[in-house]
């Protein structure tokens, strides 16, 4: 199976995207919700124009086999997928373009690549799938301590390695896409069903690396819950956990490692936790008179102890902007699956649960109503919505999400405060209304995850600026209001200022500390979660 | 309510206790399982025959009123409750004493007693409750880093400070024992359901520190994944986590602190998720063959995502120990239990996989079935459990217990493996045979948390040699065959040696930079966890 490679610009593999009939059903609202008739439309730069500063380095003989500093691999390392990625990206603008790429193909020529980074002080940057929207893999120097960028690209580490059926568990390198993850789980009948937007491409160890939001609604959301053990190399050597079902020796090991976003250290490997394929299912879609009452409904669920697959409400705005519904009513996406017993029990006590808050079932409600009516219909548009931004950014369509958790308890008011200054800052930034809409990913028993989408008309030349305007104004407010900066997407720098205000300050100074027991010359993605210790960084 | 004063050496409180009846039906089985008919009996000493060194330092004025240096606080807060713990007491052996036991009563206070110990290079131990079985509450100084030892008692710390409802959380002092907790949140209808063992007599700040076990025995089985935000006071200052019911945002840092055991600051505040209180309850015993019989079919339970409350069984010996078997067939005590719906698709799906392993429901299976029959038994013997220790050991009666977790895939040869160790070293030790018997405490997909018990005949004079004989081998067992340390009574002094060998040594490093961030002095538990870092040990 011959796969195009990843595109420099845009989501996906080159020849793919939106047909011009899904670009059409894409822009179709925003002529009415901008009140405008034509949009400026900007083009990428093809490759062969983009211009790169010369390599800063060279890899020693022993590397160069699987090193690259082909423009190609160079610019399609430079971002990850976020609106300023695409914005710069658009213009052309690669100056933080790594100046090699490395490609390790285990994990000795991976332990290589660090080594040869604190030899020739370079900043090193672990990459995954590069779907960061957080600019957590764009080697972003200050001017004196490195004297280049390395990326460190773990694509060839694809394997599952070793499957325990027993224990429902599997050994998996960890640069492995989604999709080959769940192609060799099959074969076994067991799946890790972790499936975030990103998944097709997007990896194991970024995912763990970004503590990765996926399928699971209630329980299992976060990839965290599912890693049994982890293998990283640091630069100062390799570490692997114990394969355990659970201990309480001392504060978990694995819990330092997930979510550090690459500074300190490389996954290269993980033993997951794995279900069974499900072959039960019950699910359907339920319509709400409002987005507060489906929460309450949502609440209600979250707290009786019934773990849906999916619990997922949208605003009606957010329904109607995804076609599973018609702007009248908030739609809630909710589903059961087991592999092991009939759902029933489950479903209709969650059904009273709704019932109880004035909520009505859609039709199809058969075995596999989840996948359609409203709920399929949201389903493909999540499923191809990645697509969609490279065609709306050459327009000057700030198109963007952030994401949050906040307990039920403050969520009302927290939701309205979020969106109002969202609202504001857009009018602010671009000098007309643009549009915030919010549904739910995840749902826990003390409160759920908001996912608020905003959608304004910027102006080429201004739009860095325009969208920095609004991010910061929605940042701003979550974390005024209580909330996180972040509950799936990561830190990366882009969430920097709002973490630091989040995160307590000794926090703080104990992650750096271990970062500098683990990388004692601050290489690794320096400037996402923490400044370098001073004392790590050594003068230029 | 007046209540009697901790004991100094034993359970509970003063004139608390086995009675008479549970006494010899404690003692019954020893004679025929030792093969002697009479017990050497040591009496432990008078608290006024008990001798302590001087007191090396004594508080300032202002904080005198909330310190003691009498014999009793300093006796009562040498030891935690482990076998060796109970033979030194016996012998009066209480030369590790702390010099003053502070009794904050407030934040202030307790980071007014941390100042102190820094500025009097003292050592600082924070005390819960004092039921550490692994050695976690005793000032073991290393004779050239400390002048004297503080212990920090937080017992004044007794308050549930604020109930949100709607979110089922609660802001709650750490130092407030179990009973007490759940007094205060009954009015509002709110349990935590967090009953570990020691309940009784042990602190939420204690459960957090340690990362207690509780009552759930699958899902939530560990007290972290309770714990909403904390507040810690660290000889750098304090510290606050935010509400949130989830985040992606950097390393968790509660679960930095989570199982910390106290050597990177005073746990002082938690908000805790909670339950609204059980209504519906599905449960019973449940025999099976043999105790891996038993095993397959909570394997298929815990797999099936059912997720029960009460997931315990008991080996054959275990279960005649306890008297909830006649010693021929292991004993599942299966529960559910829940706020919301009544139980019976889940606990009729767990029984199918009970009988698919050849499992026979015994009779009483009512609404409260798990609180009779082999079921009722067993968690009656259970919370008793402690209280007959202080008469076992001096009778020299060697009777401790052990925990683990491992994978499925090994856990049948882990068994046995631990299990003939223990039983060689018993003899080894002893010059006879002993008993090791075996029951689950919590049960994950992914594999079970064993839990030992061995009984042995010691010799005073040796018991403390002996003792460490036979944990030795059963620790060396645990950890060559590849289980943790610890599931759940933590690591203490007593486990360091196979929590080294247990945890990389890159992540040891990584947490002790972490405690030299937040305790630069290494003021705090010296020796638990990991040795101070030598930059941080201060000169005599």
């Amino acid at each position: 199976m011959t796969q195009g490679r990843l595109k420099h610009f845009g989501w996906g593999r080159e020849g793919e995207g939106l047909t011009a009939e899904e670009e059409a059903a894409a822009l179709d609202r925003y002529p009415r919700l901008f009140k405008v008739e034509h949009f400026d439309e900007v083009t990428p730069p093809l490759l062969s124009e983009i211009e790169l500063r010369r390599p800063r380095l060279a890899p020693p003989a022993a590397l160069a086999p699987f090193c690259s500093s082909e423009t190609y691999d160079r610019v399609a390392h430079t971002y990850g997928k976020s609106f300023s990625d695409y914005v710069r990206g658009l213009h052309g603008q690669y100056d933080n373009a790594p100046d090699v790429v490395a490609y390790p193909r285990n994990e000795a020529e991976t332990a290589a690549v660090l080594d040869w980074a604190g030899s020739s002080q370079a900043a090193l940057t672990p990459f995954g799938g590069g779907s960061s929207v957080v600019g957590g893999v764009e080697p972003q120097l200050d001017g004196t301590a490195y004297k280049a960028a390395i990326t460190l690209d773990l694509r060839h580490l694809n394997r599952v390695l070793e499957i325990d059926r027993t224990s429902r568990a599997a050994r998996i390198e960890a640069g492995i896409f989604g999709p080959a993850l769940e192609a060799q789980l099959r074969p076994h009948e067991l799946t890790l069903r972790h499936f975030p937007q990103s998944f097709e491409f997007s990896t194991l160890g970024g995912w763990i690396a970004t503590r990765s939001g996926g399928h699971f609604a209630s329980l299992y959301t976060h990839i965290d819950d599912f890693v049994e053990s982890l293998r990283v190399v640091t630069p100062c050597g390799s570490l692997e956990t114990r394969r355990l079902p659970g201990s309480g020796a001392g504060p978990s090991p694995d819990r330092l490692f997930i979510g550090s976003e690459g500074i300190l250290g490389v996954i290269t490997e993980a033993w997951m936790r794995l279900q069974d394929r499900p072959r039960f299912r019950a699910g359907g879609a339920v319509r709400f008179a409002d987005f507060f009452t489906a929460a309450r409904a949502v609440k209600a669920i979250a707290q009786a102890g019934l773990y849906p697959a999916n619990c997922r409400i949208l605003d009606p705005q957010e329904a109607h902007n995804t076609g599973a519904g018609d702007g009248t009513a908030a739609i809630l996406v909710l589903a059961f699956e087991c592999a092991d017993h009939p759902l029933e029990a489950w479903m209709n006590r969650a059904l009273e649960c709704c019932a109880e808050h004035g909520g009505t079932p859609e039709q199809a409600s058969s075995a596999d109503g989840h996948r359609e009516g409203a709920a399929g219909l949201w389903r493909n548009a999540f499923i191809r919505m990645p697509y969609a931004r490279e065609r709306l950014v050459r327009r000057a369509i700030i198109a963007d999400t952030f994401e949050t958790a906040i307990t039920w308890e403050r969520f009302e008011t927290f939701h309205d405060k979020v969106k109002t200054a969202t609202e504001a800052a857009i009018r602010d930034a671009t000098g007309r209304p643009g549009q915030v809409t919010c549904r739910f990913t995840h749902v826990y028993p003390d409160g759920p995850a908001p996912y608020f989408t905003f959608h304004a008309l910027g102006r080429h030349g201004d739009l860095l600026s325009q969208w920095r305007t609004i991010k910061n104004a929605a940042s701003q407010a979550l974390i005024a209001a209580g909330g996180t900066i972040t509950h799936h997407h990561a830190v990366g720098r882009d969430h920097r200022p709002w973490y630091d205000k989040e995160r307590p300050e000794l926090f703080a100074g104990a992650l750096r500390a271990a970062k500098g027991a683990l990388d004692p010359q601050g290489l690794l993605n320096p400037g996402v979660l923490v400044d370098p210790c001073d004392s790590a960084r050594r003068p230029a």
